[in-house]
Protein backbone atom coordinates (compact mmCIF):
# COMPACT_ATOMS: atom_id res chain seq x y z
CA UNK A 1 0.00 0.00 0.00
CA UNK A 2 1.20 3.48 -0.36
CA UNK A 3 0.74 6.55 1.47
CA UNK A 4 -2.50 8.12 1.93
CA UNK A 5 -3.05 12.21 1.60
CA UNK A 6 -6.07 12.58 3.74
CA UNK A 7 -6.85 15.94 1.45
CA UNK A 8 -6.08 14.22 -1.74
CA UNK A 9 -8.43 11.44 -0.93
CA UNK A 10 -11.30 13.92 0.03
CA UNK A 11 -11.30 16.06 -3.21
CA UNK A 12 -12.18 12.03 -4.82
CA UNK A 13 -16.00 12.12 -3.41
CA UNK A 14 -18.35 14.51 -2.90
CA UNK A 15 -21.42 12.40 -1.18
CA UNK A 16 -22.54 12.90 2.27
CA UNK A 17 -22.60 10.35 4.73
CA UNK A 18 -20.97 7.84 2.95
CA UNK A 19 -17.38 6.46 4.42
CA UNK A 20 -15.44 5.65 1.95
CA UNK A 21 -12.21 3.17 2.96
CA UNK A 22 -8.71 4.36 2.57
CA UNK A 23 -6.64 1.86 4.67
CA UNK A 24 -7.07 -1.42 6.40
CA UNK A 25 -5.17 -2.54 9.66
CA UNK A 26 -5.69 -5.11 12.16
CA UNK A 27 -9.09 -5.68 11.20
CA UNK A 28 -10.15 -2.40 10.98
CA UNK A 29 -10.53 0.10 8.49
CA UNK A 30 -9.63 3.75 8.63
CA UNK A 31 -12.75 5.38 6.71
CA UNK A 32 -13.12 9.27 5.19
CA UNK A 33 -16.71 10.97 4.89
CA UNK A 34 -18.09 14.13 4.63
CA UNK A 35 -20.83 14.95 6.74
CA UNK A 36 -23.78 17.26 6.59
CA UNK A 37 -27.05 17.83 8.16
CA UNK A 38 -27.88 14.62 10.43
CA UNK A 39 -27.90 11.20 10.17
CA UNK A 40 -30.06 8.47 12.25
CA UNK A 41 -30.02 7.38 15.84
CA UNK A 42 -28.35 4.06 15.81
CA UNK A 43 -25.44 2.16 17.98
CA UNK A 44 -22.96 -0.47 16.76
CA UNK A 45 -23.58 -3.56 19.66
CA UNK A 46 -20.29 -4.94 19.57
CA UNK A 47 -17.59 -2.07 17.95
CA UNK A 48 -16.25 1.06 19.55
CA UNK A 49 -15.81 4.07 16.64
CA UNK A 50 -13.90 6.70 16.58
CA UNK A 51 -14.90 9.81 14.92
CA UNK A 52 -11.66 12.75 14.32
CA UNK A 53 -12.80 15.94 12.61
CA UNK A 54 -10.38 16.81 9.48
CA UNK A 55 -12.20 19.80 9.15
CA UNK A 56 -15.04 21.98 9.97
CA UNK A 57 -16.92 20.77 13.34
CA UNK A 58 -19.55 17.72 14.37
CA UNK A 59 -21.73 17.15 16.90
CA UNK A 60 -22.74 13.95 18.40
CA UNK A 61 -25.42 13.30 20.11
CA UNK A 62 -25.34 10.54 22.87
CA UNK A 63 -29.10 10.08 24.82
CA UNK A 64 -27.73 12.43 27.30
CA UNK A 65 -25.36 15.05 26.14
CA UNK A 66 -23.80 16.21 22.80
CA UNK A 67 -20.22 16.15 21.82
CA UNK A 68 -18.99 19.24 20.10
CA UNK A 69 -16.22 18.44 17.96
CA UNK A 70 -13.84 20.92 15.98
CA UNK A 71 -11.02 20.02 14.12
CA UNK A 72 -8.18 18.07 15.58
CA UNK A 73 -10.60 17.01 17.88
CA UNK A 74 -11.65 12.88 18.20
CA UNK A 75 -14.43 10.99 20.38
CA UNK A 76 -14.94 7.03 20.46
CA UNK A 77 -18.31 6.14 20.77
CA UNK A 78 -18.08 3.45 22.08
CA UNK A 79 -19.93 0.46 21.86
CA UNK A 80 -23.90 0.13 22.89
CA UNK A 81 -23.73 3.57 22.96
CA UNK A 82 -27.02 5.09 20.80
CA UNK A 83 -25.53 8.39 18.38
CA UNK A 84 -26.31 10.45 15.83
CA UNK A 85 -23.63 12.78 14.06
CA UNK A 86 -25.19 15.98 13.44
CA UNK A 87 -23.35 18.96 11.70
CA UNK A 88 -24.99 22.38 10.22
CA UNK A 89 -22.00 23.19 7.66
CA UNK A 90 -20.32 20.04 5.84
CA UNK A 91 -17.34 18.67 7.64
CA UNK A 92 -14.86 16.15 6.68
CA UNK A 93 -14.21 13.47 9.33
CA UNK A 94 -12.01 10.43 9.74
CA UNK A 95 -12.92 7.16 11.00
CA UNK A 96 -11.58 4.26 12.69
CA UNK A 97 -13.68 1.02 13.21
CA UNK A 98 -13.80 -3.22 12.60
CA UNK A 99 -14.12 -4.18 9.09
CA UNK A 100 -17.40 -5.82 10.75
CA UNK A 101 -19.07 -2.69 11.51
CA UNK A 102 -22.38 -2.28 9.59
CA UNK A 103 -23.12 1.59 8.41
CA UNK A 104 -26.28 2.48 10.36
CA UNK A 105 -25.83 -0.41 12.96
CA UNK A 106 -28.67 -1.42 14.43
CA UNK A 107 -31.13 0.70 12.17
CA UNK A 108 -32.12 0.72 8.46
CA UNK A 109 -32.72 3.81 6.97
CA UNK A 110 -32.77 6.02 3.49
CA UNK A 111 -29.16 6.42 4.87
CA UNK A 112 -28.33 3.19 4.86
CA UNK A 113 -25.28 1.83 2.77
CA UNK A 114 -24.42 -1.85 2.53
CA UNK A 115 -21.48 -1.83 0.15
CA UNK A 116 -18.33 -0.46 1.64
CA UNK A 117 -16.24 1.32 -1.30
CA UNK A 118 -12.26 1.69 -1.29
CA UNK A 119 -10.97 5.20 -2.83
CA UNK B 1 -14.32 8.93 28.05
CA UNK B 2 -14.31 12.49 27.03
CA UNK B 3 -13.10 13.91 23.39
CA UNK B 4 -9.65 14.59 22.86
CA UNK B 5 -7.98 17.61 21.42
CA UNK B 6 -4.58 16.41 19.85
CA UNK B 7 -3.60 19.97 19.58
CA UNK B 8 -3.75 20.11 23.80
CA UNK B 9 -2.76 16.26 24.21
CA UNK B 10 0.65 17.07 22.53
CA UNK B 11 1.38 19.89 25.00
CA UNK B 12 1.51 17.79 27.65
CA UNK B 13 4.77 16.32 27.09
CA UNK B 14 8.08 16.99 24.85
CA UNK B 15 9.66 13.78 24.79
CA UNK B 16 10.84 12.11 21.65
CA UNK B 17 10.07 8.31 20.90
CA UNK B 18 7.73 7.91 23.86
CA UNK B 19 4.14 7.18 22.44
CA UNK B 20 1.74 8.46 25.13
CA UNK B 21 -1.81 6.64 25.11
CA UNK B 22 -5.01 8.69 24.30
CA UNK B 23 -7.44 6.64 22.96
CA UNK B 24 -8.81 2.82 23.35
CA UNK B 25 -11.09 0.98 20.72
CA UNK B 26 -11.31 -2.98 19.65
CA UNK B 27 -8.49 -3.48 21.44
CA UNK B 28 -6.50 -1.30 19.63
CA UNK B 29 -4.81 2.08 21.26
CA UNK B 30 -5.00 5.22 19.62
CA UNK B 31 -1.33 6.94 20.73
CA UNK B 32 0.67 10.24 20.38
CA UNK B 33 4.25 10.67 19.71
CA UNK B 34 6.45 13.17 19.10
CA UNK B 35 9.67 12.40 17.44
CA UNK B 36 13.01 13.89 16.10
CA UNK B 37 15.99 12.05 15.04
CA UNK B 38 16.31 8.46 14.30
CA UNK B 39 14.80 5.41 15.76
CA UNK B 40 15.68 1.74 15.45
CA UNK B 41 15.25 -0.95 13.07
CA UNK B 42 12.44 -2.93 13.63
CA UNK B 43 9.74 -5.14 13.09
CA UNK B 44 6.36 -5.98 14.75
CA UNK B 45 5.60 -10.01 13.54
CA UNK B 46 1.60 -9.69 14.45
CA UNK B 47 0.71 -5.99 14.13
CA UNK B 48 0.12 -3.40 11.21
CA UNK B 49 0.92 -0.16 12.49
CA UNK B 50 -0.65 3.56 11.42
CA UNK B 51 1.53 6.71 11.23
CA UNK B 52 -0.39 9.80 10.64
CA UNK B 53 1.39 13.18 10.70
CA UNK B 54 -0.04 16.00 13.00
CA UNK B 55 2.64 18.32 12.52
CA UNK B 56 5.91 18.26 10.57
CA UNK B 57 6.77 15.49 8.56
CA UNK B 58 8.43 11.95 8.84
CA UNK B 59 10.64 9.47 7.00
CA UNK B 60 9.67 6.13 7.27
CA UNK B 61 12.50 4.36 6.34
CA UNK B 62 11.61 0.40 4.91
CA UNK B 63 14.33 -2.00 3.61
CA UNK B 64 13.98 -0.92 0.24
CA UNK B 65 12.62 2.42 -0.06
CA UNK B 66 11.56 5.30 1.87
CA UNK B 67 8.09 6.67 2.49
CA UNK B 68 7.99 10.14 2.98
CA UNK B 69 5.32 11.77 5.21
CA UNK B 70 3.91 15.50 5.52
CA UNK B 71 1.14 17.10 7.49
CA UNK B 72 -2.35 15.11 6.91
CA UNK B 73 -0.60 11.84 5.67
CA UNK B 74 -0.70 9.02 6.70
CA UNK B 75 0.99 5.17 6.57
CA UNK B 76 0.30 1.71 7.25
CA UNK B 77 3.61 -0.36 8.04
CA UNK B 78 2.29 -3.81 7.38
CA UNK B 79 3.58 -6.77 10.04
CA UNK B 80 6.71 -7.99 9.79
CA UNK B 81 7.52 -5.27 7.25
CA UNK B 82 11.17 -3.80 9.05
CA UNK B 83 10.97 0.31 9.67
CA UNK B 84 13.15 2.82 10.64
CA UNK B 85 10.99 6.23 11.53
CA UNK B 86 13.73 9.05 10.88
CA UNK B 87 12.92 13.16 11.01
CA UNK B 88 15.34 15.55 10.94
CA UNK B 89 13.01 18.21 12.76
CA UNK B 90 10.55 17.74 15.66
CA UNK B 91 7.27 16.09 14.18
CA UNK B 92 3.85 14.92 15.66
CA UNK B 93 2.53 12.24 15.29
CA UNK B 94 -0.85 9.82 15.76
CA UNK B 95 -0.39 6.15 15.56
CA UNK B 96 -2.81 3.86 15.87
CA UNK B 97 -2.21 -0.42 16.66
CA UNK B 98 -3.14 -3.27 18.89
CA UNK B 99 -2.79 -2.45 22.65
CA UNK B 100 -0.27 -5.80 22.29
CA UNK B 101 1.92 -3.82 20.28
CA UNK B 102 5.68 -3.49 21.69
CA UNK B 103 7.60 -0.50 21.32
CA UNK B 104 10.75 -1.75 19.37
CA UNK B 105 9.21 -4.64 18.63
CA UNK B 106 11.51 -7.72 18.22
CA UNK B 107 14.55 -5.73 19.11
CA UNK B 108 15.73 -4.08 22.47
CA UNK B 109 17.34 -0.70 22.70
CA UNK B 110 18.09 2.10 24.80
CA UNK B 111 15.16 3.69 23.15
CA UNK B 112 12.53 0.93 24.20
CA UNK B 113 9.84 1.54 26.57
CA UNK B 114 8.31 -0.89 27.87
CA UNK B 115 5.88 1.21 30.31
CA UNK B 116 2.84 2.18 28.25
CA UNK B 117 1.39 5.39 29.64
CA UNK B 118 -2.23 7.43 29.13
CA UNK B 119 -2.30 11.03 29.09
Amino acid sequence: MDKVNLRKKFKLFDEHWVPKIVGELNGQYVKLVKVRGEFVWHKHDHEDELFLVVKGSLTIKLRDRDIELDEGEFYIVPQGIEHKPFVEEEAHVLMFEPKSTKHTGDVKSELTVDKQEWI
